[in-house]
């Protein structure tokens, strides 16, 4: 059909575009940049040195006019980005939870940027959805969950971006089946009550905010001695809410929490949400990788009675941000609350009830094809692989645990089943933020801090893909070596 | 310090990691397959001609065990997942609105993941939070909107994943300004209306549901024959609310409808926002890219007035999926009802009140750094860059429409401002639609529908980046012959 509209006006056919050439030559160009960091990250500064408003003057005042040599652009990376990167992909990261990438995951999401699909419906690329759908039924069975998250029954599961979003998805899907919210079009009413341990992320607090249930709304059940949810104290608080004539309708448990990775009583909890008709929500964001290997699912016990699920292969799977899976056992009150179906998305493969469009299962329309890096990660590394990576890092937060333990100057916080360490200097809170500011300062580790029974308390999470027996030994002498001046009490 | 810890344990120190040079390997496989990929996109039938299920049953039912090669991984990219691929990248793709990728963006994507920084606060990668800042202020010059959006003064703008979040954002920060929701601590009331044209995006329900509103005190207000909003009826709806008890709290005012680029008058709804008290939210997911051209700058003649505004560069500015950029006026009400603060997430800059956690901007807590996609893209292109292909594709546009004019076979369903049609056969429905999936069944070209004055009409979109006179002119001529035995009435 070429040459039938041949361009008659006086306008050049020009074109700005990279072409397929240019693209090889500076996709090699950006390759060998980054398996030179992967080489070298190691020797940054783990924690950014540089102050507000460091990186932002950098850059000009105005946006570019025309357009400038790539190279140009990789060297102002390096001059004016880098100083202010913070190296999550340092073997020498241990603060937060970790955010992993890998060779396969980072390959997988170029491939889906070089793709370039928008998966909002089955339609606009059957593979996205299909995928997705093949490779969450395979995590089911890699992680021991029940068999009602399989997309062949009741239930199924959907990439999300993070366990933020996917927690209120959860909460969404719980008021639709306490109150049928979709159906009546009316708004909340201000009796639907959500439970979580006051340990629990603050992901359900932004939730419960955002779907208008209200904070006020938000029970913090007490814990243990182990930062777990008590289930005795939130029978409680659910029937002195029905008592006050509230609507107790979600609970939400959490295997690792943020804090000190505290594992809550998921058989006991989901008992009570069974009794008392409640919404059980699972959050195991970091710790769920963990049941990858079977010596290690004790810790989901009880999440057979889960009605959702999030777990995210972007912090301890190797899978690069984002990249957050959530199971639901009934897929029905999800799609009920998020679904809308304007005329310009119908479309044959919808309107017979044959597929799924992902677009109903969270907030979102439109949609990247996140589920091929998890499929080049799964086929990579194969199962074995995972284990032997995760089995690695709970091994060396062991020894790390035991090397504080032997040391009197320090005290273990919190229970560590995992790979988290929740430990202080026996000393002042002040004592442990500026031992902290110093670590973190030197640039050689970084590691962040919570509060524990109210004493300001170091994290170090063992969870970084290339972290070593020989990162973790360097991380206690340096802790060891700064605290070194301090009088015994 | 390495040697000092050394692994005295009988566990080989095997690592199942992509190495560096490995890395080096598999990404020049993937980078020629990309490029391969962009030299033949045209090839392929645009839209997937696979059945429900094929793409899910070509995979194996249970998870790798063990790594495999990464060719092999490859192989089946190219024999299973391809044939379930709708070619978006194609320059035949002409259906919903576009969702471009170009080099530069799939380059600064790689870098991202490369990279692989969480730049939930400024202080887990500064870089992640100022070049953002930078790039987006950088964009409010590039499309003239209101100095309001810069970061220097009150208000500000953040990349999210899409419009329907985006949207969702703005409604939240409406209702806290209409309500002091967070710090009240209460559910919603069931009092508070949102309004928006009957052709607004679908994402305006969604957010009503999700953040408690109720479908039930969403308004749609008429349009007029161009399927703009009618200001006018905005009032008196408005009014009437209040007379009624209600709390009108947000109009969302759309610059290019979904389903016929209707162009709504925002001075006058802003007008009326600011007179009732109303937040006034601007929809320019498609169409605000146009405002990059000074001559197209006209259909957002009103924006200055507007409390929040989306357009999405992952739509029509050549950015890979996903890309919205948000910006508001005054960023109080959205940070005060999006923030959380535990105690882990503490850290001096953000005590300090220095700099900006997007955190506290959108709904997920983690995010990956999108900037510099932005970044390499502006740089790549230049202003004339981008200024050239969007001018080119609304050139391209009005000249299909000259065509379908001039065919008294066809009528044109609605203005056409941009860069998209709306047509359709001088028949019945049934027969459009026929047509429709003949075209789309050829795997020639792709293109959607919308319904308009209650008849079935087909809608083209030239915004493909690579879409170019030829492809127009070709898939005129195939609407033609696909056409061309009907009987004309």
């Amino acid at each position: 059909m070429t040459g039938l509209y041949p361009d008659t006006r006086n306008i050049m056919n020009k074109s700005f575009h990279m072409s397929p050439d240019e693209f090889r030559k500076n996709a090699e160009a950006v390759v060998e940049w980054i398996a030179r960091y992967q080489e070298n990250v190691s020797k940054f500064p783990v924690l950014s040195q540089i102050e507000p408003g460091e990186v932002y003057a950098a850059f000009p005042e105005h946006p570019p006019q025309r357009g400038e040599p790539f190279e140009q652009v990789l060297r102002d990376l390096d001059e004016k980005v880098m100083p202010g990167i913070t190296h999550w992909q340092s073997p020498n990261f241990y603060a937060y939870f970790p955010s992993n990438n890998s060779g396969p995951s980072i390959l997988g999401d170029l491939l889906s940027s070089g793709i370039g699909v928008q998966g909002m419906l089955w339609a606009t690329s059957p593979a996205c959805t299909e995928l997705e759908t093949r490779v969450l039924d395979w995590l089911v069975e890699m992680l021991g969950l029940p068999s009602t998250f399989l997309s062949s029954g009741s239930g199924g599961g959907v990439i999300q971006d993070t366990a933020s979003s996917a927690t209120l998805c959860a909460l969404l899907a719980a008021r639709e089946r306490a109150t049928n919210f979709a159906s009546n079009e009316v708004g909340c009413d201000g009796t639907l009550v959500a439970y979580t341990s006051c340990h629990a992320h603050s992901s359900l607090e932004k939730a419960v905010k955002i779907a208008g249930i209200g904070k006020k709304n938000l029970r913090l059940v007490d814990v243990d001695e182990a930062f777990a949810m008590r289930p005795e104290a939130l029978e409680r608080m659910v029937e002195a809410d029905r008592r006050a004539g509230k609507k107790p309708f979600l609970v939400m448990a959490t295997v690792g929490t943020t804090s000190s990775n505290a594992l809550d009583p998921l058989g006991a909890i989901g008992g009570i949400a069974r009794k008392h008709g409640l919404w059980f929500h699972v959050d195991s964001a970091m710790a769920g990788t963990a049941a990858l290997c079977p010596e290690l699912r004790w810790t989901q016990k009880g999440v057979e009675q889960a009605d959702s699920y999030v777990f995210n292969p972007h912090k301890w799977m190797f899978t690069n941000f984002d990249c957050s899976v959530f199971y639901v056992a009934d897929r029905k009150m999800l799609i009920e609350t998020l679904s809308v179906l304007p005329e310009y998305l119908k479309n044959q493969a919808t309107m017979a009830g044959a597929v799924f469009d992902y677009r109903d299962w969270h907030i979102p329309l439109g949609r990247r094809f996140r589920a091929l890096k998890l499929w080049l990660l799964l086929r990579h590394y194969g199962v074995e692989g995972l284990q032997h990576h995760i089995r690695r890092h709970v091994e060396l937060a062991q020894e790390f645990l035991q090397w504080v333990k032997a040391d009197e100057r320090f005290e273990v916080m919190a229970p560590a089943p995992l790979n988290l360490v929740c430990f202080r200097l026996k000393g002042s809170d002040e004592e442990n933020q500026a031992l902290m500011e110093r670590l973190n300062q030197s640039g050689k580790i970084y590691l962040s801090h919570t509060k524990l029974n109210g004493k300001f308390t170091l994290r170090l999470c063992v969870g970084q893909a290339q972290t070593e027996r020989e990162h973790v030994g360097a991380a206690w002498e340096l802790i060891r070596s700064e605290s070194g001046n301090r009088v015994i009490e």
